[in-house]
């Protein structure tokens, strides 16, 4: 079966088309700049690159080109759309209405529309996707894969904010965490490297590329996660600031006469490498680069950075009493050797000792020292496919693992 | 030498006088209400209390009847000022301008003021306590002893935020710290304690009161700690909330219509033990029975409070590669094994065991198991002997340690 896996944004539409019984992918393709000047499409397939400027006014109208490009008798992966027999659809926030993947029905779309005040941002246009989705291939089978959903194992100690309850009992303000798809499936794949059942496992995974965020996974399940309500919260990002003190807002509202909102877009937009590199640049490979060329503001980016994260990394060996891998995996945690270093360097005492040989690796592979009584590896992920598996499995026998009594009827 | 300890607050004067030959208390007292209806004096001295209600208009008139209270004839502790060698006073924010205790002269009192926008709530109070004891006794020489001051040895990795770098630059907004007068007077008793020289030591101050902060000190220099640009960040206390997204502050203010002022007193002075327990008790020993009283509220207050507290002394022993003791201390700290041997539980992979039988204690001693690889003590704190200690050295050989260039000329 052919999976279709699509990863909506407000003006944009990321798609793979995957072969499940290879797991192979047969296209690859982004629509852009949806309801702008300029929209675009660009899809590569069988070696070739379909590429074409149109007018795109909307998600369905972006659907459409992409059928067309996904069949195209030359450019295009297959003859028509019965070829394509299920869509998975990445929607960022699940709230704690959805524990795992759904197939997708009214009562779903309906709790999708109730979280949006939970991420007004990303759920309206994950929403748009498979609306539009719907529209074009009306009798393809469509699953939601949540990034919230792996984490909403976390027990309360871990999720509750210190704040009065009752706001978590009437506005749902609480750590949610994101990059579920990724930790589930690096941790999986850690569990088969280790030769050992996941249940038995105490593993830290360190998901970083232009958003990061490090998961506790105890017994293969979520324990704690840096990301909180938002994507916002936890370690210093590409451009967003991580943790701060919570008055940081108030004080910067009165000594700039920023609004609010204003803040708030400088603490996602302006912050993190790009804002303590002083502008230098939101992307690790260049502030490494300065780091290592005695630029100081990149080497201060990179020293808070590594910092932060090394702190996590120990509090969530206290969390669980111990661990037995460490998991690097997306942009920066596969590829960057430096920035692993600067991490697990001085950590001895906690059982960590990478293997400087070993750590230069940009593929699957074990990169800590014989002597490491914590093993760490890097495991490259692959959220589309991880996503691809869970729709798959869902219309295949149907499964499920959420637990809003309400959906779960409307699916017996 | 006797020595006058001052913690003004805004309607406050809280005091003792302490007789540095035997390190003994003579006298100690508190001024309430100053400037408010039914403002009173209290006063404990040679077993006797005395205590009046009068109109204490200003901070000038509080320590005119504090004058009144120590040298009062049957009541008092010394027969006249003359008696008063010097006065040492607690200051909650030095920022950067201080990285250790000074004696106060006009430039001291200048960037006193200059810090006000860094803590508008307390700065005030104090310079308004120095000014009155100036006033009252304009001959006897004054040190200011500073909540932040053995912070500022942190790194730049520490303290920074991952905001925009100006940030920093401009308004000095950064992680600064408190509690340090606490965290330094506990490490180097540890030392003490544990006959090994400080500089060698590698120790985790656990201050913990109705306000709480943590303190990672490495060789006697303080390398992190959990408050931050102000007493919120970090862990979860009495009323204020510690981390939080910041996202959530945008939230509450549009799920609940607060403004930014009441989300801001809302996250000091409802949040914290009293919001978790959902308005329970802001008090430790509260929550404390009704967690131990199958009250689920309290429960849920007490296991947030103690995960975010473990979270942190395993973020610590990995920012120090290690860890010779943990201390606890303050009101919470030094009293209660319950939240001790909760915060310490299942920490065996990082070298923590406590013995369950030394941890009732209340008072100074070790508390850990023999094979615990990290000594855990009881260390009761004393910030008052701390200011009396730095006030003597300071008005004896006069020493400093600060380094800003302009005050440090105007003290040659």
């Amino acid at each position: 079966m052919n999976i279709l896996v699509i990863n909506a944004g407000s003006s944009s539409l990321k798609y793979q088309l995957i072969d499940m019984t290879t797991e192979s992918i047969l296209a690859k393709g982004l629509c852009e700049r949806i309801g702008i000047n300029g929209s675009n499409i660009e899809q590569k397939a069988g070696g070739k690159l379909y590429k074409k400027t149109l007018p795109l006014k909307n998600h369905v109208e972006a659907f459409g080109a992409l059928v067309d490009a996904l069949t195209d008798a030359e450019y295009g992966a297959v003859p028509d759309l019965s070829s394509i027999g299920a869509a998975g659809h990445r929607v960022v926030h699940g709230a704690e209405a959805f524990t795992g993947s759904v197939l997708i029905d009214d009562t779903v779309m309906q709790a999708l529309r109730d979280n949006i005040p939970l991420a007004p941002l990303h759920n309206p246009a994950n929403i748009m996707g498979i609306e539009a989705c719907r529209a074009v291939m009306p009798d393809v089978p469509m699953v939601a894969v949540f990034d919230t959903a792996f984490h909403q194992t976390m027990p309360r100690r871990a999720y509750l904010y210190g704040l009065p309850y009752e706001y978590y009992e009437q506005y749902k303000i609480r750590r949610y965490g994101f990059h579920g798809t990724s930790h589930r499936y690096v941790t999986a794949r850690a569990a088969q490297l280790l030769g050992r059942p996941i249940e038995q496992l105490k593993l830290i995974s360190c998901h970083m590329g232009n958003g990061s965020s490090f998961a506790a996974v105890e017994g293969g399940r979520s324990i704690d996660t840096t990301m909180g309500l938002t994507p916002l919260e936890g370690l210093i990002m590409g451009t967003r600031s991580g943790d701060i003190d919570p008055t940081v807002i108030e004080m910067l509202m009165t000594s700039t006469g920023m609004s609010l909102a204003d803040v708030m877009s400088v603490l996602n937009k302006r912050s993190g490498l790009l804002g303590l590199s002083a502008g230098l640049s939101s992307d690790w490979r260049d502030v490494k680069i300065g780091a290592q060329t005695g630029n100081d503001a990149a080497l201060r980016a990179a020293e808070v950075f590594a910092y932060r994260a090394k702190k996590y990394i120990g509090g969530y060996i206290a969390a669980m009493n111990g661990c037995d891998a460490i998991l690097f995996t997306a942009g920066i945690g596969e590829n960057d050797s430096f920035a692993r270093a600067l991490i697990l360097k001085g950590m001895e005492y906690l059982g960590i000792t990478l293997d400087p040989e070993r750590n230069q690796t940009r593929e699957e592979a074990l990169i800590s020292a014989d002597e490491s009584r914590v093993k760490v590896f890097v495991v490259p992920t692959n959220e589309e496919l991880a996503i691809a598996r869970d729709t798959l499995a869902l219309t295949g026998t149907i499964y499920t693992r959420y637990h809003s009594p309400a959906i779960e009827r409307s699916l017996v």
